[in-house]
Formats: structure tokens, C-alpha cells, sequence
């Protein structure tokens, strides 16, 4: 694509966004529905096109070019196709996020100020392979009032380009959903342009490995929602409860070690070390995990690989561990805050003093006393789908749903008020009173 | 400075802001307080350090190097140091930003996960000239638990100095504060050294004209909080009342011309225009207003000077206003969303609908129906105090306070839930209900 093409497409969905914001909860939730029937209605297609994709990927397979688990990733069947119209339907059933009066004060008498959620704008998303992201993000940026500029894997090329097609008509046959509210570009090169618009693209939200989303963090001027690293630890704290101890720890390294949230490094009391690690160690094991420990570590069992200074910054995404012994609560929290990437960490204490003053001290986006750092998830938080999860330290921060999608802006009803009534000596005060909630349904 | 001296106050910043985050609201009151106080009994010191700025600052306005409202500016007396001293207390009465449950929801039974503000960590605030943003940004930042790092303009260097050191010490004589909570840097090149910082300054809050703020933003990897124009519009509705929208736009105009939430173009409905215009024209004129006018204006009153292209991206803050004739709302929409800066705008209607399709439509940080534009502010907003106005798209928009220098982290209390529990064939389910706003002290 030229690189004219892509400031096209950006032009073009900053339009279908002005038009996206002033849309009704109710249309947004028809336009989604039409794109679940839509898809539904064209599997085959989307089969066809997928299968090509398919194919070409299983050369590279066989090439040794790509892994399996990436191609299985790939496929696009009858059970998968109905799960993304569902997902999609299941978007529609959410509580419209655009129009939440957040604060409604009175500034004086018929001077009323709210401030209102609205869109952000339009949203670049730049994913790798799986073209299920494709309904996903679309119905979340959709939902959230945004347009969206997509970009997916090239391995998915074809089924990404049918998808986009299917949902971005379906969408735009609901009068008022603009056509280009979904968009999709192709090439790297594209991308490179997306990248460097900021005077039309708002926010980037990327999925990915750490390497590419460091990539696109380092080179655009564009607010990036996500994260980079998942270096999750867990505490076990001088005054945890041994069994539990053994039970979270073993869950928030295997239970799924291949993600974001899965336990990197256990950082463990001195005074507890010798009862916990042996049999934790063992349990590791038992699930075949390579254990790699402090020198402390190894005094306590011997035949554990030394850890080095690399390792407590280092997202294995596998079955590996890395432990180390600390003097006390302190030098976890200071570990955590130095070589941890800021995403999840926990205690594990039977002391609420000791958990509160880890809960104060971890400067990560979420902090858990006694439960897994695999409940880290939108979904398990109850915020019913996920956009991505957040290490940033402004705007949205751990799992962020289509909260994450919205800003606000301040809306101020009066009757004819200037600002020199209020200044000077003989001023009128502002009253600055809050308005019930009850009555924040503004007009 | 040496390159490597600003990277040592970044990386102490951090760790004062990892203590900071831990302190009650009444130390960091305590402090505050005593930062008044100090500056009260300091005031010798100030003025003395600040009559050398002065007297330098005396001679380059003898040599046409700076402008005498500069200099005016700079200068600290009595009366400033004791409204520096009061600004300081007033930031001090203010609810604690921090530690406030914004939700909460019970996942499952014993597993209750809070979201929580908290402060964002290290804030680097760069301003020209004035002394007073020391201690107002000081205060801000440390009443939301930031710890920050100054760079003032190079002429008020001496005051700058002496006002951080005073007012540091004060902050650290309250046990529990960290001493490197308020630092600052010196020359140009600290601060370019200090916008490479992305890995220990989490936000930029630069205060000054529109192209200082502009290579800020441009010459950094970190988010930068603020505004660099305010092309403000009023927009007089077919609907108006024309006494009302006289008045409004007059105010608008003329009530301070030099600040950035003054309006730059008035858009007019041509229906209106011929009886709006020429006793608008009149009204700035007598306040020494200069018009210029579109093509349609200079018909209905002739002596208008033409409008350029460019006057509708110019920000004047001047007696100067663009006048524009459109042919209906849409395009008086359409002007804003596509000349404006998304500060403030306004719109002048008896008609609720006209009104809402205008709030609706236009995609700025304030949109105002019957008001003027110069509402836009902190104080005005019943924010108490503000940091700055953001035109930013995420994290906070239009005049912002505490709540804009905090963020927010999830804490989750279990009993030692695992993730495996809730996979699989005999998982368990999330309750996900809200827990009651009254049982949201959390332990």
C-alpha cells in the first residue's frame, strides 16, 4: 500500500469516529449484532479464505519456517467461526461505556457542568497470527464508540481481509455506523506509516510478543495501551500459611505457563525458606518445572541450578522458576520494584499488616494477597472482556476493559453566564455543589 | 549538569516516590504545611536570591532581550511570597487524592478485588519564568504521593533554587518524607537529558507557550500531560439569543485575551448573521478588538479586514478575532473538529436539541452551551486546584487537578484461591457481584 493509502485510511476513520460518537447505545448493539449474523451467514467464505492462509502457512511448517502451535492458532473452522459471533454478541450484551455521567457539579445556579464518557477516537491495532482478534478487537472499539485500523499477522492475511470485509459491511448496513468505522491495512510498511500518525491515530493498542510490542513503543509518538514484560512474582512471607503457600505458588507458575500472569520469580523469607522450599521445590519438579535458585536457595536444596542476575529479569513463559531468599518484607517489595515489569505480584501471608504494607509498597498494576497471579485477567476481574492489560502508568492500568476505550469530556450548561460576572469586586461566587446522581440525566 | 547528574535525581525521584506512595494524607499534609510555613519565615532569602533574577532580567529588558510583562512576572515581594505560602495551604485542605476505591466487586467468596487510586510515580514539570509554579506544582505533586522534578525558566534560576531547597527541606523535616520528593535541574541540556528519562519520569507536565510545549511533546518518549494551542470558537445558532451571544462572545473575547481558553473564531449561522453581526462587530470594537471576517462577513459589514486561510488555526491571544459565516450547525461542527485545537467551544442556542447535536458533534475537551468559553478552568470547574489543561485524548482532558496525577492499581484479597479451581470441568464460578460502597474500607 502507498504510503498515501494509509493517511487515507487514518483520514477516513477520524471521520467514521466523529460520526461513531454521537451514536446511540442501541445502534452500536444492532451494528454488532448484524456482524455475528454476518459471519455466521458467510462461513464459508471465511472458511475458503482461511483455508488458503492455512495452506501457505503449512509450507512454512514444513519449511521449518513457523511452529505448529502458531499455525493451530491459525485455523478458522464451524466452532471457531460461531465462538467469535458469540464473542462478538457477547460484546453487544455490555453496559454502552459511552454517555456515564462521571462527576456533576453545579458551578452556580443554571450553570451546571458534567463530565461525560465519551470515545477516544479512532484506535490502531497491530496483532500477530490469529485472525479471531479480528471480531474481537472490532466489537470492542465498535462498542466503545472508536474506529479502529487494524493489522493482523501477514500469515493471516486473507482471513483477515474477509473479516474485516463482512463485519465492516454488516456494521455499516445499520443506518448512522459509518463504513470505514473498521478498517484493515496489510504490510509491515504500513504499519511503519500508521505509526507516525499521530495527528489522526489516538490510541495503539498492541498485542503481541514483548519484542514487538517494544518495537512499536519505541517508535511511534502515539499512546501504546499494554505491556511489554509479565515478570510476575509471588511473596511467601515469613508468617504465610505453608499449605496455601505450596498451592498458590504452584498454580501461578503451571497452571498455564505460557502467559503474561504465569509466576517468573518466588521470592521466599529466610525464616520460612527452610520448611517451604523443599516441598515446594519438589511439587515444581513433579510438574516439570526447572527450578533455578539464589545461592540461599541452594544451601537449602542442594541440587538446584544457580540463578543468575538475568534471570530475575527474564519472562520465561515456560516451565522454568527462578526463587530467591530475602532477609524480609522489605527486600521483596525492593526486588519486585526493581527488576519486576510491573504487571502482577502477591503475598502470601496469614499477617494483614505484613499483606498491607506489600500491597502499599508493590508499585505494579495489580497486588494480590493470598490468590494466584494467574487471576489477572479481565474476564476473572469481572470487567466481562479485555482489550489488553496495561503496565503504563497513565490512563488504564492492569486488565482494561472497554473502560480503557473511553475518555471524557466536560460538558457546561448555562444561560448566558461570562466569566466577568465572576471577577472583579463586586463578583458573583460559585456555589460548586454537587449534583445527586439521581439527577444526572442532563437534558 | 552532567548527563549522568540528571539520570541520579531521576533514579532518586523513583525511590522517593516509591516512599511517598506508602504516606498517609496527614504527613503529607503535615508537610505541606510546614513548606508554608517555611517560605513565610524564609522570605528574606527568597527576596534576596530573587533580586539578582530581577536585576539580570533588568538589564536584558534594557537591551530589548525580554519583555517587561516577563519581567514583572518574575518578581517575588511580601504579598506573592504569602500567596505562595496560602496556594500551598489551600493545596493542603484538599481531599487525598490517594487510596480512594473507585470500584469494587467480590469475584467469589473471600476473593475481593478493589481498584485503588494511587499516585503515578515521578512527574518532570517544565515552566518558563514565573517562581510561584515552584511551590503550586510542589504542592500538587506531593499531595497525590509524586515525587517531581522542576526545571524553571533560566531567568528566575537563583529564585528557583533557593524556593526548592527551602521548600524540600520543609517537605523532609516531616519524618516519613523522602528529601529527593522536590528536585530540581538546571540548564537546557538537563532537560534534554531529562525527556530521554522514560524509564524513571512517568509524566511531563510542561507549562508555557505554544512552542515550548510543542518540543516537548515532540522530542519525548513520555506521556506528556497538557496543551499547546487553544484556538477557542463560540458558535451563535440560528436560534440564539442575540443579547445573550453579544454578551457571551464579547466576554469570551475580551475578558483576558491572553490566556488560552479565549475564543479565537466566532462562527455565525448566516440566518442570524445579518442582525447578530453588525452590533457584534461594534462591541469589539469598542473594546479595540480587531475584526477579521470571511468573505460573507465583509458583504454584511464592509469595512472587516479579509480573513486568511490561516487565521483559522491561529491562536491570537490578542484582541483579535476571525469571524465566520456557515451555513448551518453541521458545518459549524465540522469547522471546530477540523480548525480548533480541541480546547473549549461554545455554542449560543435557545434550542435544547441544537444544543446536544453540538455537545455531541464537536470532539473537544469542553463544550459549553450558553457559556462562555473562559469558564474553562480548575478553579472555576470546582477542581480546587490544576495542574494544567490537557487537550490529550487518554489519561485526562481539559482543566485537570489531583485526580489527573494520580492513577490507579487492583488489589485483590483471596484465602488462597488458585486459577485451577476455576478451570476445567469441575470449575468453580466467579460471582462477580459489586461489593456495597459502604464496605469499601478494605481492611
Amino acid at each position: 500500500m502507498k504510503k498515501s493509502d494509509v493517511l487515507k485510511k487514518a483520514k477516513k476513520a477520524r471521520e467514521a469516529a466523529l460520526a461513531l460518537s454521537a451514536l446511540s447505545g442501541d445502534k452500536k448493539d444492532r451494528a454488532l449484532r448484524a456482524m455475528a449474523r454476518a459471519m455466521r451467514k458467510s462461513k464459508k467464505q471465511i472458511i475458503t479464505a482461511n483455508a488458503k492462509d492455512v495452506a501457505d502457512a503449512g509450507k512454512l511448517v514444513q519449511q521449518g519456517k513457523m511452529n505448529k502451535p502458531l499455525l493451530k492458532r491459525l485455523i478458522l473452522n464451524d466452532q471457531k467461526i460461531e465462538e467469535m459471533a458469540q464473542g462478538v454478541e457477547a460484546v453487544a450484551r455490555l453496559e454502552n461505556p459511552v454517555g456515564k455521567v462521571l462527576d456533576a457539579i453545579e458551578m452556580d445556579e443554571n450553570l451546571n457542568l458534567y463530565r461525560v464518557t465519551c470515545p477516544i477516537g479512532v484506535i490502531g491495532s497491530v496483532f500477530e497470527s490469529r485472525p479471531d482478534a479480528v471480531p474481537q478487537i472490532s466489537s470492542l472499539c465498535l462498542k466503545s464508540g472508536n474506529a479502529v485500523i487494524l493489522k493482523g499477522g501477514s500469515e493471516a492475511r486473507r482471513s483477515n481481509q474477509v473479516l474485516v470485509k463482512i463485519l465492516s459491511d454488516a456494521a455499516a448496513s445499520i443506518p448512522g455506523v459509518p463504513q470505514d468505522a473498521i478498517q484493515i491495512i496489510e504490510t509491515r510498511e504500513d504499519v511503519g506509516e500508521m505509526l507516525k500518525l499521530d495527528e489522526y491515530i489516538d490510541l495503539l493498542v498492541p498485542r503481541g510478543s514483548n519484542e514487538f510490542i517494544r518495537h512499536i513503543q519505541n517508535n511511534t509518538k502515539i499512546p501504546v495501551l499494554g505491556h511489554a514484560d509479565g515478570i510476575c512474582h509471588e511473596y511467601v512471607d515469613e508468617k504465610a500459611d505453608l499449605k496455601m503457600a505450596l498451592r498458590v505458588c504452584l498454580d501461578a507458575k503451571v497452571q498455564y505457563p505460557a502467559v503474561c500472569n504465569a509466576m517468573e520469580t518466588l521470592l521466599v523469607h529466610e525464616k520460612i525458606a527452610p520448611r517451604f522450599l523443599p516441598p515446594m521445590i519438589e511439587k515444581f519438579r513433579a510438574a516439570g518445572v526447572e527450578v533455578r535458585g539464589c545461592a540461599k536457595t541452594r544451601k537449602i536444596v542442594k541440587d538446584v541450578k544457580p540463578a543468575k542476575e538475568e534471570d530475575w529479569t527474564t519472562e520465561y513463559l515456560d516451565l522454568i522458576v527462578s526463587i530467591r531468599i530475602v532477609n524480609n518484607l522489605q527486600e521483596a517489595v525492593d526486588h519486585i520494584n526493581r527488576f519486576g515489569s510491573a504487571h502482577t505480584d502477591g503475598i502470601i501471608t496469614a499477617s494483614r499488616s505484613a499483606a498491607q504494607k506489600f500491597m502499599d509498597g508493590v508499585d505494579s498494576a495489580c497486588v494480590f494477597h493470598n490468590a494466584s497471579t494467574r487471576f489477572s485477567d479481565g474476564y476473572r476481574f469481572g470487567l466481562g472482556a479485555e482489550i489488553g492489560i496495561s503496565t503504563n502508568k497513565t490512563h488504564a492500568r492492569g486488565p482494561v476493559g472497554l473502560d480503557g476505550l473511553v475518555i471524557y469530556k466536560y460538558l457546561l450548561y448555562g444561560n448566558g453566564q461570562t466569566v466577568a460576572d465572576y471577577s472583579g469586586a463586586k463578583a458573583k461566587q460559585f456555589t460548586h455543589k454537587p449534583i445527586r446522581k439521581s439527577k444526572t440525566k442532563i437534558l
